[in-house]
């Protein structure tokens, strides 16, 4: 086989605030033949997370962070064009993590097979993938919604609260959204059939939320952080559920990231805050991926992806996620 | 019967920043005559809490606030000196909201029989009273500690630390106090066998706490809030269980309260912080009773008090709530 040129994105400094240009390396390799156990797979699409500006930062956190010099993480779906593996033929379609790069050499191990006839490509980065899942046990599992009740999630035209919103009102739950601008709210309440969307850079979002939560707000699950967190501390319910999957808004903060200045009201209302990571939940994720599935064939479910064109555009790409650019789940196709 | 005078403490104002002599108004009227139903009670002994300055405080919270002009309130354990009611016989010992006054007239039905043989009449305000069912439930309920985990636990020489400590030493954990002074160190080591307790007046709390937890902390009981709370959220375990039972570094700020800036190590640990009231606990408040009690017998639970003379002193008595002067269970002794 010819040598095949694989174009990468490599860390080359831990950022400080918002990433720069400078803060990446681009490189161009030969992509390494696979041995034994391993198959090489071209990248097809690419997930890009508000959890990789995480992932960019020294010290302890869920998973090791990405090193000075490596090829940055990513989750992607690809297709095999080598197999060094009984069970992968060349052509199969493949999710793992595949990195900012064109070609990814991986144990097979790693792999797990996908069926475009299914779905599109990349409904499996999304829906269907680990945004789909975060949702899922995020939602069901740490916010426990019961039907009639209101759940509350921000980022909601994003790729996982724009997921958690369809799941509550599939649950029968009462689905406020919290989304920057007229278009992405719009697109809440008549495309995913939201209850009420607010528009956080339009007017108070304190009034506009109390008044689209008339019984106030049983489950809040937080993707920002920040004010809205505060906000929404204040107007919970007793025995009210705060689901922690993110801070988007702090993720960049060159100071101290802003606590909760309202947490006493997890005191007076006997509520609870607390965090999730979808990894531990890996033993249901086939059972998550079949309901969801089942729930999109039937139109309950949709999943939107907001799709860049082009490797080399990575480091902007990255960026819409924190400027809230992306209306949907963003996916980088090389 | 003579008329007996009843001196009283009235809230004349609501409080900026820590409660001030103006803030109270003292007044003596005579006590009022029971009438059917009710008793003539003589206050013993007041249980004086950190939880009475929120209820100084206009809002909403999980009691509505003392009305500017009414007697401040307060739980206390008195003698029926009139009774009519056929369940209560002068001589009598009840614990109820007595507020701070010297007779209170209250329906017998929110009165509570308590026997002054059985232990100390103040111990009915302390292990035995809301301070010891706040600290079983918040501890054994909402924390759940389990046998060999490490259990922290701030304001540890103040009421419900110290029953928090003892009663998770009974459960079999690790127990670290952290404390104000050498003197309280010692008592909870020396007396109450904590495993360790950290003087947070003295060198790097971080760096003792650290120390004393060489397995991390599974379950971080706060009664103080601000920078502690924010240590022990740096240093907790996967699923560690903190529980919001009070904030009292942050009760007399004249800014914003300070918000946990560490809250995200609950998403990296999937931990979860928790607010408790113990009201919602009242069904089960009479077994928790009797296994303290057992445990008192046993010598495994002790009951410190730190009595106040004098009902003229409460307003400087109460603030050595937040001074941290007091070293066990505050009552005030008219």
């Amino acid at each position: 086989m010819a040598q095949l040129s694989n174009r990468q994105f490599r860390l080359a400094a831990r950022p400080v605030g918002l990433p720069k240009p400078t803060d990446w390396e681009f490189t161009i390799e030969p992509a390494r033949a696979p041995q034994d156990g391993e198959l090489l797979i071209k990248t097809a699409y690419l997930s890009l997370d508000p959890a990789m500006r995480g992932w960019m930062n020294e010290g302890k956190s869920y998973i090791p962070p990405v090193k000075i010099g490596a090829v940055m993480r990513a989750l992607g779906v690809g297709q095999v064009v080598e197999s060094r593996d009984s069970a992968f033929a060349v052509g199969d379609y493949v999710s793992s993590g595949l990195n900012i790069q064109d070609y990814a050499t991986l144990p097979a191990k790693d792999c797990t097979k996908i069926d475009p006839t299914l779905a599109p490509l990349t409904t499996y980065l999304n829906v269907l993938g680990m945004t789909g899942m975060t949702a899922y046990f995020g939602l069901l599992d740490v916010g426990e919604p019961k039907p009639g009740e209101t759940v509350v999630v921000s980022g909601a035209a994003g790729a996982v609260g724009a997921t958690v919103g369809q799941i509550a009102k599939i649950k029968g739950c009462r689905v406020v959204g919290i989304a920057g601008g007229a278009e992405k709210c719009a697109f809440l309440i008549n495309e995913l059939g939201f209850d009420a969307a607010i528009d956080y850079k339009a007017g108070d979002i304190r009034k506009s939320l109390k008044e689209a939560c008339p019984s106030g707000i049983d489950v809040y699950f937080d993707n920002v952080g920040g004010e809205i967190l505060d906000i929404c501390l204040g107007l919970i319910n007793l025995r009210a559920r705060i689901v922690i999957c993110g801070a988007i808004s702090q993720y960049n903060n060159t100071t101290a990231i802003k606590g909760p200045a309202n947490y006493l009201s997890l005191l007076v209302n006997r509520a609870r805050m607390q965090g999730m990571v979808v990894f531990d939940y890996a033993d249901r994720y086939h059972l998550a991926a079949q309901e969801m599935a089942t729930w999109m064939h039937q139109g309950k479910l949709k999943s939107r992806e907001d799709i860049v064109h082009g490797l080399e555009t990575f480091p902007q790409a990255l960026l819409k996620l924190f400027s809230g650019e992306n209306f949907g789940k963003l996916v980088l196709e090389p």
